[in-house]
């Protein structure tokens, strides 16, 4: 993997162009000249390398030389629904997951989610934290991060995009299924996790009614973002054995 | 669970304190006054309901109510030798293997280990956001958190400690096996985790002759925090099946 590597959502041939914060990190912080080679990725299985032919004031034109293209291995993919936690926990939560190659990150807005938006410029930001851990870990397919809705909307968009996909939800009720002692095919996995306040009757409702399997962790109630990343452990461990 | 509960090393009938930043957490901070209960936990097992008896300007005076002893389940133990990453990466290291319930966290100094010392009151910081995680998830054992060390030295100190311990090492090797797919026991478990810049050739020759298991967690390189905490999180949901 080439030390300089950038995110670029639109690479093609001949030419391709690089601005905002990943121009700023190739002029500014690298301090990169025209003539340099760098590696390109657009977070969905492209990786380009490309030699930087002008830089400008706000951009950096760059010449395609080699693009290639990886499909993804779509077997068992991996969608953490979960409450928004705060601040830089939420962010953390996105930098894990993407390094542990979860596909979807979707905020929920549980009845008793405390945290109500991503903020302004939220979701610009969630999508810089994927771009920099793809970086530092060197995948090329960054997860595809959702608009916080609530849980009805949630399950309905879900249940279209992943139609044979297993439903969990993090749970320590008794009849809860150990995650590690679950049999895991190869279908498409959305796991969710539910407010520190927990879930309400309405919203356990909903989900048994979505056949969804109660699932436990460990035997503590594990914060959200530390369920979601064990989630993510856990799964990407079983997925990445079968490949 | 109360809501306030603080650390206290030394409970004791009738009569403990509370010093230093548990203290001003109390009188300064959650401006308790003096007839006021709390719980007290030692982070080896010990849970106390306590009266404040005395306000005073160090220390906080507490009459012991009711103690009481939690014997640990012994059940494998987890056991977390990690390279040191740098500066938060590790604070959040220790967090989150508190919440999960990892036994033992043992600062590595591998070769390329790149961050070399806990810095100065680096180790009270940590036992800080251990008792802070604690609180947080309502545990009431605390991991013990070793001084860093070399690879040899951590081998025989643990080897002495944990007899039949099971030593795993974390390696996308292609004769690793998956953990997830590892038949993990009643056995406690060591899980070896090196540094970005990865084993030496003496390294890797000193674990497997401690007849470690190179054990795969997915099919990317993880940040060393990122490793630990699949590994804690795998483990954990494992043994916790078995209680």
């Amino acid at each position: 993997m080439n030390e300089y590597r950038f995110f670029c959502e639109d690479i093609k041939k001949p030419v391709s162009e690089l601005s905002g914060a990943e121009a700023h990190h190739l002029v500014s912080v690298l301090r990169l000249k025209a003539g340099g080679r760098i590696e390109l990725f657009d977070g969905m299985g492209t990786l380009a390398t490309a030699m930087i032919r002008e830089i400008g004031k706000r951009k950096v034109t760059l010449e395609i030389e080699n693009l290639q293209k990886a499909e993804p291995i779509n077997l068992m993919r991996i969608i953490i629904a979960v409450s928004i936690p705060k601040a830089e926990r939420f962010d953390w939560l996105i930098s894990k997951c993407t390094e542990l190659g979860v596909d979807r990150i979707v905020p929920v807005l549980f009845e008793r989610t405390v945290k109500r938006s991503a903020g302004s410029e939220g979701m610009e930001r969630f999508k810089r934290i994927a771009v920099s851990a793809c970086k530092q870990s060197g995948r090329i397919f960054m997860p595809k991060i959702d608009k916080p809705n609530n849980l009805e909307n949630v399950l309905e968009t879900l249940k279209t995009d992943y139609p044979s996909a297993k439903i969990l939800v993090g749970d320590l009720a008794s009849e809860s299924i150990p995650l590690t002692s679950l049999s895991i095919g190869d279908k498409d996995m959305i796991a969710f996790i539910g407010p520190e306040g927990g879930l309400t009757d309405k919203e356990k409702l909903l989900l048994e009614s979505s056949a969804a399997i109660l699932v436990s962790l460990t035997d503590a109630i594990l914060r959200v973002e530390t369920a979601a990343l064990a989630f993510a452990s856990i799964l990407a461990c079983v997925r990445d054995v079968k490949k």
